[in-house]
Protein backbone atom coordinates (compact mmCIF):
# COMPACT_ATOMS: atom_id res chain seq x y z
CA UNK A 1 0.00 0.00 0.00
CA UNK A 2 1.61 3.28 -0.77
CA UNK A 3 1.50 6.14 2.05
CA UNK A 4 -0.89 8.79 1.35
CA UNK A 5 0.06 11.80 -0.34
CA UNK A 6 0.12 14.84 2.51
CA UNK A 7 -3.04 16.75 2.46
CA UNK A 8 -3.50 20.58 1.68
CA UNK A 9 -3.65 22.26 4.70
CA UNK A 10 -7.27 21.79 5.84
CA UNK A 11 -9.83 24.78 7.28
CA UNK A 12 -9.26 24.02 10.50
CA UNK A 13 -5.38 24.79 10.35
CA UNK A 14 -5.67 27.90 7.79
CA UNK A 15 -7.91 29.14 10.65
CA UNK A 16 -5.64 28.80 13.18
CA UNK A 17 -3.35 30.62 11.32
CA UNK A 18 -5.05 33.22 10.34
CA UNK A 19 -6.40 33.48 13.94
CA UNK A 20 -3.00 32.94 15.93
CA UNK A 21 -0.58 35.59 13.26
CA UNK A 22 0.00 39.20 15.14
CA UNK A 23 0.16 40.84 11.83
CA UNK A 24 -1.90 40.94 8.53
CA UNK A 25 -1.07 42.46 5.38
CA UNK A 26 -4.32 44.21 4.45
CA UNK A 27 -4.30 45.14 0.57
CA UNK A 28 -6.83 48.16 -0.76
CA UNK A 29 -7.61 49.99 -3.94
CA UNK A 30 -7.10 53.35 -4.49
CA UNK A 31 -9.48 55.64 -5.48
CA UNK A 32 -7.89 55.59 -8.69
CA UNK A 33 -7.70 52.35 -9.18
CA UNK A 34 -3.77 51.50 -7.68
CA UNK A 35 -2.47 48.82 -5.04
CA UNK A 36 -2.21 49.84 -1.97
CA UNK A 37 -0.48 47.72 1.35
CA UNK A 38 -0.44 47.95 4.81
CA UNK A 39 0.52 45.71 7.85
CA UNK A 40 -1.77 45.69 10.19
CA UNK A 41 -2.90 44.00 13.43
CA UNK A 42 -6.62 42.40 13.49
CA UNK A 43 -8.26 39.94 14.79
CA UNK A 44 -10.66 37.30 13.63
CA UNK A 45 -13.92 36.54 15.07
CA UNK A 46 -16.12 34.03 13.40
CA UNK A 47 -16.17 35.26 9.55
CA UNK A 48 -15.74 38.86 10.23
CA UNK A 49 -11.46 40.09 10.57
CA UNK A 50 -11.39 43.22 12.85
CA UNK A 51 -8.57 45.74 12.63
CA UNK A 52 -8.49 49.23 14.32
CA UNK A 53 -7.10 52.36 13.05
CA UNK A 54 -4.23 53.02 15.94
CA UNK A 55 -2.43 55.45 13.64
CA UNK A 56 -3.32 58.71 14.84
CA UNK A 57 -6.52 60.35 13.36
CA UNK A 58 -5.06 62.89 11.44
CA UNK A 59 -2.31 60.82 10.27
CA UNK A 60 -2.10 60.10 5.88
CA UNK A 61 -1.39 56.06 6.15
CA UNK A 62 -4.39 56.05 8.35
CA UNK A 63 -6.76 58.00 6.11
CA UNK A 64 -5.55 56.46 3.27
CA UNK A 65 -6.76 52.68 4.10
CA UNK A 66 -9.92 54.21 5.01
CA UNK A 67 -10.48 56.31 1.81
CA UNK A 68 -9.62 53.29 -0.34
CA UNK A 69 -12.04 51.12 1.55
CA UNK A 70 -14.77 54.13 1.13
CA UNK A 71 -13.97 54.03 -2.63
CA UNK A 72 -13.65 50.32 -3.15
CA UNK A 73 -15.20 48.47 -0.39
CA UNK A 74 -13.33 44.65 -1.52
CA UNK A 75 -10.00 44.11 0.58
CA UNK A 76 -7.35 40.77 0.56
CA UNK A 77 -5.73 39.82 3.96
CA UNK A 78 -2.84 37.61 3.70
CA UNK A 79 -0.67 35.86 6.69
CA UNK A 80 2.43 34.31 5.42
CA UNK A 81 5.36 32.49 7.47
CA UNK A 82 9.07 33.09 6.26
CA UNK A 83 11.97 30.67 7.31
CA UNK A 84 15.06 29.64 5.57
CA UNK A 85 13.54 26.13 5.09
CA UNK A 86 11.69 26.82 1.82
CA UNK A 87 9.78 23.54 2.94
CA UNK A 88 8.18 25.28 6.25
CA UNK A 89 6.54 27.92 4.36
CA UNK A 90 3.13 28.72 4.21
CA UNK A 91 0.12 31.58 3.79
CA UNK A 92 -3.06 31.91 4.47
CA UNK A 93 -5.51 34.80 2.73
CA UNK A 94 -8.88 35.89 2.82
CA UNK A 95 -10.91 38.20 0.51
CA UNK A 96 -13.69 40.27 1.78
CA UNK A 97 -15.82 43.28 1.91
CA UNK A 98 -14.61 46.20 4.46
CA UNK A 99 -17.02 48.62 6.35
CA UNK A 100 -15.94 51.38 8.51
CA UNK A 101 -17.37 51.12 11.82
CA UNK A 102 -17.08 54.20 13.45
CA UNK A 103 -19.06 53.59 16.92
CA UNK A 104 -21.78 51.23 18.81
CA UNK A 105 -21.73 47.98 19.81
CA UNK A 106 -19.47 46.18 16.98
CA UNK A 107 -17.09 48.55 17.62
CA UNK A 108 -16.51 47.96 21.16
CA UNK A 109 -16.92 44.48 20.62
CA UNK A 110 -13.78 44.18 17.81
CA UNK A 111 -11.54 46.53 20.34
CA UNK A 112 -12.56 44.19 23.00
CA UNK A 113 -11.72 41.25 20.86
CA UNK A 114 -8.05 43.00 19.90
CA UNK A 115 -7.62 43.81 23.17
CA UNK A 116 -7.51 40.27 24.27
CA UNK A 117 -5.21 39.23 21.61
CA UNK A 118 -2.52 42.21 21.82
CA UNK A 119 -1.34 43.25 25.59
CA UNK A 120 -0.94 46.65 23.77
CA UNK A 121 -4.30 47.28 22.76
CA UNK A 122 -5.30 46.76 26.68
CA UNK A 123 -3.33 49.39 27.89
CA UNK A 124 -4.15 51.82 25.18
CA UNK A 125 -8.00 51.46 23.37
CA UNK A 126 -7.30 52.32 19.86
CA UNK A 127 -9.29 56.36 19.17
CA UNK A 128 -9.96 55.77 15.90
CA UNK A 129 -12.71 53.90 13.83
CA UNK A 130 -12.60 49.91 13.34
CA UNK A 131 -12.27 48.04 9.80
CA UNK A 132 -14.57 45.39 9.63
CA UNK A 133 -13.88 42.83 6.93
CA UNK A 134 -16.70 40.01 6.15
CA UNK A 135 -14.45 37.41 5.38
CA UNK A 136 -16.57 35.84 1.15
CA UNK A 137 -13.12 33.19 0.59
CA UNK A 138 -9.94 31.67 2.02
CA UNK A 139 -7.20 30.59 0.10
CA UNK A 140 -4.18 28.72 1.79
CA UNK A 141 -1.04 27.17 1.05
CA UNK A 142 0.61 24.27 0.78
CA UNK B 1 19.55 72.73 24.78
CA UNK B 2 17.12 70.35 24.12
CA UNK B 3 17.44 66.82 22.99
CA UNK B 4 17.05 66.62 19.36
CA UNK B 5 13.82 64.31 18.47
CA UNK B 6 14.92 61.12 16.54
CA UNK B 7 14.71 61.75 12.63
CA UNK B 8 12.44 59.26 10.65
CA UNK B 9 14.28 56.68 8.82
CA UNK B 10 16.59 58.12 6.30
CA UNK B 11 17.13 57.28 2.57
CA UNK B 12 19.78 54.53 3.03
CA UNK B 13 18.08 53.30 6.14
CA UNK B 14 15.10 52.16 4.19
CA UNK B 15 16.93 50.95 1.24
CA UNK B 16 19.01 48.83 3.35
CA UNK B 17 15.84 46.77 5.24
CA UNK B 18 13.90 46.89 1.75
CA UNK B 19 17.43 45.07 0.05
CA UNK B 20 17.90 42.87 3.22
CA UNK B 21 14.55 41.64 3.44
CA UNK B 22 13.79 38.17 2.43
CA UNK B 23 10.09 38.27 2.03
CA UNK B 24 7.84 41.37 0.27
CA UNK B 25 4.03 41.19 -0.25
CA UNK B 26 3.03 42.00 -3.45
CA UNK B 27 -0.06 44.01 -3.88
CA UNK B 28 -1.86 44.05 -7.28
CA UNK B 29 -4.92 44.85 -8.98
CA UNK B 30 -6.97 42.14 -10.54
CA UNK B 31 -8.78 42.92 -14.07
CA UNK B 32 -11.97 43.42 -12.41
CA UNK B 33 -10.17 46.12 -10.15
CA UNK B 34 -10.24 44.05 -7.11
CA UNK B 35 -7.04 43.79 -4.57
CA UNK B 36 -4.83 40.93 -4.26
CA UNK B 37 -1.70 40.23 -2.21
CA UNK B 38 0.84 37.27 -1.78
CA UNK B 39 4.54 36.71 -0.58
CA UNK B 40 7.34 36.76 -2.84
CA UNK B 41 10.95 36.60 -2.63
CA UNK B 42 12.75 39.26 -4.02
CA UNK B 43 15.36 41.33 -5.10
CA UNK B 44 16.72 45.05 -5.09
CA UNK B 45 18.92 46.46 -8.01
CA UNK B 46 18.84 49.72 -8.26
CA UNK B 47 15.58 51.31 -8.63
CA UNK B 48 14.29 48.40 -9.81
CA UNK B 49 12.72 45.30 -8.14
CA UNK B 50 12.64 41.94 -9.43
CA UNK B 51 10.99 38.25 -8.42
CA UNK B 52 10.41 35.53 -10.01
CA UNK B 53 7.64 33.20 -10.62
CA UNK B 54 8.73 29.78 -8.65
CA UNK B 55 5.45 28.26 -8.75
CA UNK B 56 4.82 25.84 -11.64
CA UNK B 57 4.27 27.79 -14.28
CA UNK B 58 0.19 26.62 -14.87
CA UNK B 59 -0.29 27.00 -11.15
CA UNK B 60 -3.11 29.48 -10.38
CA UNK B 61 -1.59 31.76 -8.34
CA UNK B 62 1.31 32.08 -10.45
CA UNK B 63 -0.88 33.15 -13.22
CA UNK B 64 -2.98 35.71 -11.02
CA UNK B 65 -0.41 38.05 -10.33
CA UNK B 66 0.66 37.64 -14.24
CA UNK B 67 -2.92 38.38 -15.41
CA UNK B 68 -3.27 41.12 -12.60
CA UNK B 69 -0.07 43.26 -14.08
CA UNK B 70 -1.00 42.91 -17.45
CA UNK B 71 -4.11 44.44 -16.64
CA UNK B 72 -3.06 46.82 -13.87
CA UNK B 73 0.76 47.61 -14.10
CA UNK B 74 1.04 49.85 -10.65
CA UNK B 75 1.92 47.95 -7.71
CA UNK B 76 2.59 48.39 -4.10
CA UNK B 77 5.41 46.32 -2.04
CA UNK B 78 5.63 46.10 1.48
CA UNK B 79 8.13 44.79 3.84
CA UNK B 80 7.79 44.88 7.29
CA UNK B 81 9.20 43.85 10.61
CA UNK B 82 7.03 42.95 13.64
CA UNK B 83 7.79 42.29 16.89
CA UNK B 84 6.06 42.32 20.82
CA UNK B 85 7.72 45.49 21.21
CA UNK B 86 5.81 47.80 18.82
CA UNK B 87 8.59 50.54 20.03
CA UNK B 88 10.60 48.01 17.22
CA UNK B 89 7.96 47.86 14.56
CA UNK B 90 9.08 49.07 11.29
CA UNK B 91 7.68 48.96 7.39
CA UNK B 92 8.96 50.46 4.11
CA UNK B 93 6.53 50.61 1.38
CA UNK B 94 7.63 50.84 -2.89
CA UNK B 95 5.29 52.06 -5.32
CA UNK B 96 5.98 51.17 -8.80
CA UNK B 97 5.22 50.09 -12.65
CA UNK B 98 5.60 46.22 -12.62
CA UNK B 99 6.44 44.43 -16.67
CA UNK B 100 6.64 40.45 -17.17
CA UNK B 101 10.27 40.00 -18.75
CA UNK B 102 10.10 36.53 -20.21
CA UNK B 103 13.80 36.38 -21.71
CA UNK B 104 16.97 37.96 -22.41
CA UNK B 105 19.26 39.65 -20.54
CA UNK B 106 17.41 41.31 -18.19
CA UNK B 107 15.61 37.97 -16.71
CA UNK B 108 19.17 36.44 -16.69
CA UNK B 109 20.64 38.91 -14.64
CA UNK B 110 17.58 39.21 -12.27
CA UNK B 111 17.92 35.66 -11.73
CA UNK B 112 21.41 35.74 -11.19
CA UNK B 113 21.00 38.61 -8.71
CA UNK B 114 18.14 36.27 -6.99
CA UNK B 115 20.54 33.38 -6.82
CA UNK B 116 23.07 35.67 -5.01
CA UNK B 117 20.24 36.34 -2.87
CA UNK B 118 18.51 33.17 -2.15
CA UNK B 119 20.15 29.91 -1.88
CA UNK B 120 17.28 28.11 -2.97
CA UNK B 121 17.61 29.44 -6.22
CA UNK B 122 20.95 28.91 -6.80
CA UNK B 123 19.86 25.31 -6.41
CA UNK B 124 17.03 25.40 -9.07
CA UNK B 125 16.59 28.67 -11.25
CA UNK B 126 12.76 29.56 -11.30
CA UNK B 127 11.63 28.46 -14.20
CA UNK B 128 9.10 30.78 -15.47
CA UNK B 129 9.09 34.54 -16.23
CA UNK B 130 10.44 37.54 -13.90
CA UNK B 131 7.98 40.52 -12.57
CA UNK B 132 10.06 43.87 -12.70
CA UNK B 133 9.03 46.58 -10.77
CA UNK B 134 10.51 50.16 -11.58
CA UNK B 135 10.32 51.89 -8.16
CA UNK B 136 8.46 55.09 -8.51
CA UNK B 137 7.79 56.02 -4.96
CA UNK B 138 9.15 55.38 -1.55
CA UNK B 139 7.79 54.95 1.82
CA UNK B 140 8.66 53.79 5.46
CA UNK B 141 8.13 54.11 9.14
CA UNK B 142 9.11 55.44 11.53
Amino acid sequence: MRPVASPDVDAATARRRLAEAPVGHLATVTPEGRPHVVACCFVLEGENLYTAVDAKPKSTPALRRLDNIRAHPPVSVLVDHYEEDWAQLWWVRVDGTARIVDSGAERTGALGALATKYRQYREEVPPGPVIAVEITGWRSWP
